[in-house]
């Protein structure tokens, strides 16, 4: 049964509908449906009263059979404040739902994950956590979304220490797996261990700081990042506690000054900012270098503009080769802890995940190939079993 | 895709699911899924980045929109703390969940309703209003469930004040219509008006208070409460908030002492305590009596038994005549209020839903059919529309 209105309550906004995607978004884009069949009064008594409440009594003698027998060990709640949506900021909670259902949208149909978007109206870090910890016990996982830094960290990283569930910023995490598998491809391809390579990253936000942190455990040589005030390092007055714990373990070489300073002669350049960087910076990075302008829609140097020079270029775009997308990333990662019925993820089953993907790539590496698309059905599938292995492989799992 | 463990956790456990009843329930009860077409990356980039982000900017810039382009305007969250669940009492939020998913399923199968089950980890009247206020943007209906009395009272009353979206008490308002609807056929199959009945209601709890502020809504003669301490009155000392008030509009004759008691020459019985009454007790009721017996698994009295001196008998289960269950209710009532965008539930809209359901048996009513069946076809969609209708002469509905 379709549930929309019956009468069309803002008519003079039905003209909104000959854009597409007003069209395909009226009456909002989820259902909840029964997984089982109730066919008549005999399903009916087991799946409601009386035969559920031998389930209850069960689950209440015996808590762990919660994860058995309800769906909470399979649905992941997608929580928002509405602070930093796409590239659109802080529109709050409501105007932030498209988004959210768009992402259980993609939860579902690529790896055949149950999710629920909950966006709260609320963006205290500490009502955040406590009231994601309230709802906890009707979830199996956390996909924080587009919560703006830097208190999507503090949040994340209290919810990790308060639940028994996977927690995971997809902002952070997801662009992070992606362009770590993208980056060990690109160095595969220009024949460059990573350990051999500079990078900087113009960002640091929730998915700069991330990124940078990916790298650095994957080992790569340095990395320099910079936000509007220009390079982070340790000696910069007035960083906050993220920057300041990321500066602690990045730019080894002290590098201060501004992005374009820092890209003369460096091997990657990896844009997580919305700012511009010119083709004359391109021009001075290093031989083969390596360049990821995600910003979205517009990244930070056209990726024709930086073909000129750059060996290797990537985008956030569909529209260009190589595109940084994290639903490469996110279906798998929790469909593989959900599979390992692991209670966290680990660095591990993120680097489990962004390998998987680069090795989809194989031998048909090229410079615009250094990372699945999207539909490529082998990609979830390969996420999923890498992250379960990982999360046996880390301890975290419970199957 | 299915999304079952891929091993079974709980070895020792799977003889559990000889029983048919939890051999439903591995995995749980529901999904999540796309109500729009994704068959490519254009569909994508609608339901997704790019097209999603014109649809957020438009909700940000005008936020009623929020009601036509997502799903908030029609789905339901099934709110609990499992503090009062079915006849188990205080199981806790996660052995609630097995019901909650129940109740998520017949909104959808039996009024195309969507409804997500959340089980709050917290039973502090505060902490689940504020909990609940916070993750309102992603709904557009609450369904309290469970939630033992008196809390439940404030509960509600509190997010009705603070929310612009319905907010239902099911074990109050849901058990409340449908004995409404089926004491008014009762009453007519005797030939007395309501405001000749006197009744008698076992039972103080979030049905028995609702219950009888509905009938005496509907014009019952008087009707007497009691509780596990005897019947309430007026000049009781020691009742709560919710009893005392209930104490000043009922039991005009001021009765005192047990039901046993009230029940001689009353009219009309209705249990609602799990308590049990005499055969005796029914057999000293008035001529044409009416016995609503609706503890469940085990009624106050046997039907059988009671049959032998009442003139109508009803119960809570499905293997007697006259079953009184909620699911007549609760679907048809969101989803009217849903689509007429009622900003609340009203009174007028309950007894509306009441009124149509005693019409569906209309000129087939008879001592054992008093009220409809649970899968008659015809209720949902007659309380939708009682409801909507209601809704618009009330004032609250949106379209």
């Amino acid at each position: 049964m379709a549930a929309e209105p019956t009468t069309h309550p803002f008519p003079h906004t039905a003209s909104l509908d000959d854009d597409p995607a007003f069209a395909l978004h009226r009456g909002g884009k989820l259902e909840v449906r029964s997984s089982v069949p109730v066919r008549d009064a005999e399903d009916l008594s087991l799946a409601y009263t009386p035969g559920v409440a031998r389930v209850c009594t069960a689950i209440a003698d015996h808590p762990p059979l919660v994860r058995e027998y309800t769906w909470t060990s399979r649905v992941v709640a997608v929580v928002t404040d509405g602070t930093a949506v796409l590239g659109l900021g802080d529109i709050g909670p409501a105007a932030s739902m498209p988004v959210m259902e768009g992402k259980s949208l993609l939860f579902k149909e690529f790896a055949g994950v149950d999710s629920v978007p909950i966006a709260l109206a609320c963006t205290d870090v500490d009502e955040i956590v406590e009231t994601v910890i309230r709802m906890a016990p009707s979830f199996g996982g956390i996909n924080l979304e587009d919560i703006s830094a830097p208190r999507c960290f503090e949040i994340e990283d209290r919810l990790r220490a308060a639940l028994d569930i996977p927690v995971f910023h997809d902002d952070q995490h997801g662009t992070a797996v992606v362009a770590l598998a993208a980056l060990k491809n690109a160095a595969r391809l220009v024949g460059r261990p990573l350990s051999d390579l500079r990078a900087v990253v113009a960002g640091a936000g929730a998915s700069g700081i991330a990124v940078s942190k990916i790298l650095i455990e994957a080992g790569i040589g340095d990395i320099a990042l910079s936000d509007s005030k220009g390079l982070i390092h340790q000696g910069r007055d007035g960083l906050n506690g993220p920057k300041r714990a990321i500066a602690e373990i990045s730019n080894r070489s002290r590098l201060t000054g501004s992005t374009e300073d820092a890209l003369r002669g460096a091997d990657v350049f990896i844009g997580l900012s919305g700012s511009t960087v010119q083709e004359s910076c391109v021009a001075e990075m290093s031989e083969d270098a390596i360049v990821f302008a995600l910003s979205n829609p517009t990244p930070e140097v056209h990726p024709e503009v930086a073909r000129r020079h750059a060996r290797v270029v990537a985008t956030g775009r569909s529209d260009f080769p190589n595109q940084i997308n994290n639903v490469l990333a996110f279906p798998g990662i929790f469909r593989g802890a959900f599979d390992a019925q692991a209670h966290t993820i680990t660095e591990g089953m993120k680097l489990a995940a962004a390998d998987a993907l680069a090795a989809i790539v194989g031998d048909d590496l090229t410079a615009d190939y250094v990372i699945p698309g999207p539909f490529d059905p082998r990609v979830a599938p390969a996420v999923t079993s890498a992250v379960a292995a990982a999360a046996r492989t880390d301890g975290v799992a419970r199957a």
